[in-house]
This record gives structure tokens, C-alpha cells and sequence, in this order.
């Protein structure tokens, strides 16, 4: 038997006995949600409670936990900004249980109604909120999405397989296991939230072939691994692309209000996905070089076409590609646009559908840009930085939807219920 | 060259041109859908009738065409049913216009206000009703999906890609030439609805994999057509799985309306999905053979297990099968369970997630039937054979979904949509 037979057949056991060791996993997990929506809404808040309570108890072997990943991580020469994200301490730790308790304290979807009709037969029609199921979360170094994850979840009626990075596998499982005490002493099924091994690659496979058994994937991390989660998934995904974010800066925009806007947008914070990345400047909006100089001078590196070029001597030429970059960075591509349609078109052709952003006091402009710009978020006078869950009030987020079926934007408890139709009859049967 | 790689070859390149043909067809659909989704709504309505008028005018030319597909159908030997399915006449051509206005009559969801709340820092968040995009339609020989589904998707700001069986290719195209002079005439882009030739059965396979092209395949036809679709689209799919329906007749039902709802809906009509396939009757229930009697009186087969089987010596025994088969047909299964919590296991085990029924006196027994079966359609003391987008009040409808993400139960305007946030701010920059 040669080198490459053998190699294939081993790879071919460890897949199969991936997808069995998923299908166990997520047959358990199907089993505690039917228990968990069974759940008063009270008790699972009073559970996710107690898991909060367990984390803080926890600390010293989370964190000495943590010390095995960063120093086998460190060994294994992960980056520093890599090990800022797995590093934990105690006020990384306070900080998970205190946003435990936060979902635990948000109003629970499950069993809302979100509409009721009567028909002219006497039936009643209510459509009622209920959780989506089991859901996958395939996330990567950062331990506290284990916590976020696993306490949206829980507060609205979901059962999760969490899947987290192997470089904070000790992490996550000291987390869970801390947790998952918490939660069991609050009277949660013992599997409603489970922690899939790192070890085998093979089971991410599994996960997303697990069609009919999980019900929703959901990745967390950065575009290779949303991108893989999307081309091979059998199973629905949320889809979560670039934020490739426009700022329109329109002619009639209130230009202190335009730079402020323009400074927070793209500076707050750069990484984020909110991060404004292509700024669009009407050619008739009277201050444009004092909309770029607070900018510069902020340390962003700006590159723009021909004309945006011309504000200031600092802005270096734009490739084509810059259109389409997501820099995540201190980087801004500017370009000069005819008033409002140049704009949109320039969106319609670049925007990734997340978050596009207008300034100008024309109530009339507005309207166009808010109905015509087509992405889960379009707003007006506002910063984008605020496409956030907890800005938007949900609470902690599970992510932004960039897809158009289920759920757009944050998604957070609501995001994670579906609704089924309840029929109250008298007796009624069809003509 | 040999047989079989000439074939393979031929095949290859009748694969590229339909992905190119449908890659052509979908970019103009999107084209057209961004028009579409300018048009006021009293406009698409208007268009709308203006295609009804449409259809009637050239009712000539499709009944032309209708006989020429129905003259080859003959001739290729399909079914006295298929046949059935496929044939128009003037009622038929009467009736699909009149449901084209019934649709272009329906409230539009389209700007519709979800919801609207204000953040501590004055930002206006509201979510409102935006079309899905460009919808792809797969579905058999009856000729009225063709208006219907156009329909739909031009009332809710939808482009199609309508794409119907061989056998009713000219039928469909008539339909589809009618109402498009009408749509076209009323203002409405040309290439919104489109047809899909049917020459090349490869473009269906394109279809599938059109991700980032067409936004959602609702496939409207038989099992096999629908497992093919869902096995392999990398879009997503509205999920229609069978509708093995149970109508669980408590120990507290009525017993006339026990029998009525019964035998309502298993007989008034057998073939549609929201049929009761099985009938679950409580071994406390008072007149089990009151139940059973007007159904077998009505031509129906009954198959039981034991305790079923001693009700009526008709009743024939049941295979292990039974319980997992959507008949479709004058043909039920029947099981004596003990109590609600047996009936809810049998379905848990047994329902396709479609339409599920109690019939019940006892308020609490019926509250914990409607909170713990998670069909798409629960249902009290009604008839399955309510489960119907018509019946709902929503009118026509573009299927009835099985799924849990995006749209459940009977999907029609509104689960045509998704949303959008709105960011209402004046200034606010992000702290």
C-alpha cells in the first residue's frame, strides 16, 4: 500500500468518524432544545444567571487555561494582534459574565406574537415567534464569542454546537465548562449548549454538511473563513460579507456636521465592520478640504480618484481595486461624485451591503438615498460606526447580516427565532 | 473520439452556454428589479391589470398554443392526470386573469413599517419591508404558476426567472407573451419577468448555482422536483417538504365535530398538502367508530395499528411505512394513542413540519398541543385543509414553507420580502 492510499484512507476514516461523532452531538442537541423551549422564559434567564455566576466563580481555571493556549500560541508564533485576541485576564473574564447577564436580562422573543387576524370564518390567525433550533457557530480565536454565543442562544430557546479555534481550545473548554454549570444547576438539558472538539478538522466539515440536523451555521471571524463556511455548507448560513461602507457627503450636508461624521466613521475604530472604507464627496459640497484635513491629520491614509486627488496634495492616487477593498485599516478611498445619482450608482457597483450612509440636510435626498440604497443598513446624518447590535439596542449580537432571506443586519434574539401559525378554530371545515 | 466522450464533450459545452444564457438572463432580471423597486405601487398594480387584460385578449393565441403542447403530451403518452394538469380552456384563462387581479388588488408590503424605536442619543431606527431581489421559479406543467408567480413577484417588487416543464413550454410562453405586453405597458421593465427556455435542461443546474445572482428558487412541483432542487442549489431555497399532516382527536373532543373535521380533511380533497395523512385518536375518546365510520363510508382506506384495527374490522393493518407517507390519495393511517403526551411524540417522531391539528374541548390540553408541536401550521379544532395562502387571507400563494429561516406556512406578498434598517440621526457620531 502506497504512501498516498494509505493517507487517503486514514482521512477518510477521521471524516467518517467526524460525521458520526457530529451526528451524536447534534442529535443530543436536538433532543435539549425540544427541552429548552419547553423552558419558562424566566427560567432560562435565571439559568444564564447562574452561568454568569460560574464564569466569575471559574476565573483561576479559566485563566490558567488560557495561559496553556497563549503560551503553546506564543510557541507556535502566533501574531501579536492573534494573541491579543486569546489573551484573557480577570476584567476580560468580569466583562463575559457581565454580558451574560445582559441577555439574560433582554426581553426573551419566544412566544411573541407578531400578528393575529380573524378570518371571516371565525378562525383566528396568530403568528407566534419560536426559537430556530440547533445552531452552529464556527467562530475563531477570540474565547468570549464561547459565552456571547452560547447565552444568546440559550436566552432565546436555541440549542448551540459552538465551534471555536484549536489555538483557544483549552479556553473555550474551561469557559464552556464553567458555564454549562451554571446552566445545568438553573435546570437547562445538560447538551442544550455543546462544545465541538477542535481536534478533527474533519467535523467543520461535518458541521456544514449537517443538513437536517443543524438548522442555521453561523460564522464568526474573518472573510476566509466566511467565505469556506458559505461555499460548502449544506446547511443555511447567515451570511455575513464585507461591510465595503460608503459615506455620502451630499452638497446640501452641514459641513461641521459632515466632518465629525466623516473623522468617527472611518477613525473610531477601523477594524470593525461598521468602519466606513469609500468616501463620496459631492463636487458641489462647498468644504471638501476641511471634510479630509481632520482626517489626514488623524493619521488616515487617503487615496482618491482624479478630482478627489485635487483637495489636498496628500491624498495619493486610487487604484481601481480600492473600490472594492475593505481595509479594516486607516485607509479611505475618496472619490468626487455628481450629486445624488453619481452617488448611488457608485454604491449600486461597490457596496457590499451592509452599511451605506448619507449626510445632507435635503429632507428630499434623503428619502432617495434611504429607499434606493439597497443594504441592511442606510442612514442618515449618523455615523456608521453605530451598525452595532448593542447600538441598535439587541443587546449582544450573533452578527450583521449582509444576506437578503431571514434576518438583515444585527442579528441578534429576534434574529434567532422564526414563527409558526397558530389556527384557533370552532370547529370550522373547508367549503 | 468514442461514444462517450463525444457525449461528455456535448454535454460540457451545452453546460457553459446555460450558465452563460442564465447569467445573461439573471443580470438584466437584476437590472430590471432595481427599476421595478422605483415604481410606485399603484403603478406595479396597474401593470398588473393591464397584464390580466392582457391574457384575456390573447386567450386565443394560448389556447392555440395550450393544444399544440397538449397534442405532443398525447402523443408522448403522459398521463390522463398530467394531461389534465396541463390543459387550458377559457374558464382556466378566465380564472388566472381574475387571480392576477386579485393579486394586484392585495395591500402592498413593500415600504411597509416593520417596527420603529428611538435610542437614548435620538437616532431613529426603523426596519421596513424591501423586496427579496430576483426570485427564481421551478415548476411543473400546470400552465397557471406561469401567472400566478409573476404575478406575486411583480406585486412585491420582485424580478422573476420563471422556468416551467418542457411539456408546457408553448403554453407557458403564451401566458407569459400576454402578460408581458400588459406589464410593459404599464410602465414596467421588460425584462422583470422572464422566461427560461426549456430546450436545455442544463439551465436548470444553472439556475441552482447562480448564487449571488438570483436571490431565492422557490421550486413548486412534486417530491422529486423539489429534493433535486434543494440537493443541489447553492441558492437558497423556500423549502417545501411533504405534508404529512396528523389530526389528533383528543379524549375531550367534540365528537360531531371530531367527524367533520375529520373526514373534511382527509376527503374534501385528497391531493393537496395540507391533507391529514394521519389520524390520531385518543383510547379515551368516546365514539371512535363515529369517527372512522363516514370516512370509510366516503371510499376512504384505513390502515391501523392494532388498537386502530379493532375500531372497524375495514381497517386494514398498517406497515411501519405508513406512518412516514404523505398518500396524497383516499388513504389514511390511523393510531389509538394514550393521551397528549403519546400524540406529541408520534408527531415529533412522524410529522414533515407542515400542518398539524388537535381537536379538543379541553383549553389547556389544546394550549400545550399549540406550544409544543413545531409545525409550520399548528391548528385547533380546524380543518387541515385550512392550510392555504388563499384561506389565510394572504391570496394567491408561492408555496407553503416547511423550512424554519425566512418565511414558514403559506408564503405569499409579505414572505416575498426581507427589510432593511433605517438610521435616522441628526449628527450623532459614535463616542
Amino acid at each position: 500500500m502506497n504512501a498516498l492510499i494509505s493517507s487517503t484512507s486514514a482521512s477518510a476514516v477521521a471524516t467518517a468518524d467526524a460525521a458520526a461523532l457530529l451526528e451524536r452531538l447534534a442529535r443530543e442537541g436536538r433532543v435539549a432544545q425540544r427541552g429548552l423551549a419547553k423552558m419558562p422564559s424566566a427560567a432560562r434567564g435565571a439559568a444564564l444567571r447562574l452561568g454568569a455566576d460560574a464564569l466569575r466563580r471559574f476565573a483561576p481555571e479559566i485563566l490558567a487555561a488560557n495561559a496553556q493556549d497563549i503560551a503553546d500560541g506564543t510557541a507556535a508564533g502566533l501574531s501579536a494582534a492573534m494573541i491579543d485576541r486569546l489573551k484573557l485576564d480577570p476584567a476580560r473574564i468580569e466583562a463575559m459574565a457581565l454580558a451574560v447577564e445582559q441577555v439574560a436580562a433582554l426581553d426573551d422573543p419566544v412566544g411573541q406574537i407578531i400578528d393575529e387576524t380573524m378570518r371571516p370564518n371565525g378562525i383566528i390567525l396568530r403568528r407566534v415567534r419560536v426559537p430556530i433550533g440547533l445552531i452552529g457557530i464556527i467562530y475563531e480565536s477570540r474565547p468570549n464569542v464561547t459565552a456571547d454565543a452560547a447565552a444568546l442562544c440559550m436566552r432565546s430557546g436555541n440549542a448551540a454546537l459552538l465551534r471555536g479555534g484549536s489555538e483557544a481550545a483549552r479556553s473555550n473548554k474551561a469557559i464552556h465548562a464553567a458555564l454549562a454549570e451554571g446552566l445545568v444547576a438553573g435546570g437547562a438539558p445538560a447538551t442544550a449548549i455543546q462544545l465541538v472538539p477542535t481536534q478533527d478538522r474533519a467535523v467543520v466539515g461535518a458541521m456544514l454538511a449537517a443538513s437536517g440536523l443543524i438548522d442555521m451555521i453561523v460564522p464568526r471571524g474573518g472573510k476566509s473563513l466566511v467565505a469556506r463556511v458559505q461555499a460548502d455548507a449544506r446547511v443555511p448560513v447567515l451570511a455575513q460579507r464585507d461591510g465595503i461602507n460608503h459615506t455620502f457627503i451630499d452638497r446640501a450636508a452641514e459641513p461641521g456636521m459632515a466632518r465629525d461624521i466623516a473623522l468617527n466613521a472611518k477613525m473610531r475604530r477601523t477594524g470593525i465592520c461598521g468602519a466606513m472604507e469609500t468616501l463620496l464627496v459631492d463636487a458641489r459640497f462647498p468644504d471638501p478640504h476641511g471634510l479630509v484635513e481632520p482626517l489626514i491629520a488623524a493619521g488616515c491614509a487617503l487615496r482618491g480618484d482624479a478630482r478627489a486627488c485635487a483637495i489636498d496634495s496628500r491624498i495619493a492616487p486610487a487604484e481601481a481595486t480600492d473600490w472594492d477593498t475593505e481595509y479594516l485599516d486607516a485607509v479611505l478611498s475618496v472619490a468626487v461624485v455628481d450629486g445624488l445619482n453619481d452617488a448611488l450608482s457608485h454604491i449600486a457597483r461597490h457596496a457590499s451591503g451592509h452599511t451605506d450612509a448619507i449626510v445632507t440636510e435635503d429632507a428630499e435626498t434623503a428619502a432617495r438615498f434611504l429607499s434606493e440604497v439597497d443594504s441592511a443598513i442606510v442612514m442618515h446624518n449618523a455615523s456608521s460606526q453605530f451598525a452595532d447590535g448593542g447600538e441598535f439596542g439587541l443587546g449582544a449580537e450573533i452578527g450583521i447580516a449582509t444576506g437578503r432571506l431571514h434576518a438583515r443586519g444585527p442579528v441578534a434574539l429576534e434574529g434567532l427565532t422564526t414563527y409558526k401559525w397558530l389556527v384557533l378554530g370552532t370547529g370550522q371545515v373547508r367549503p
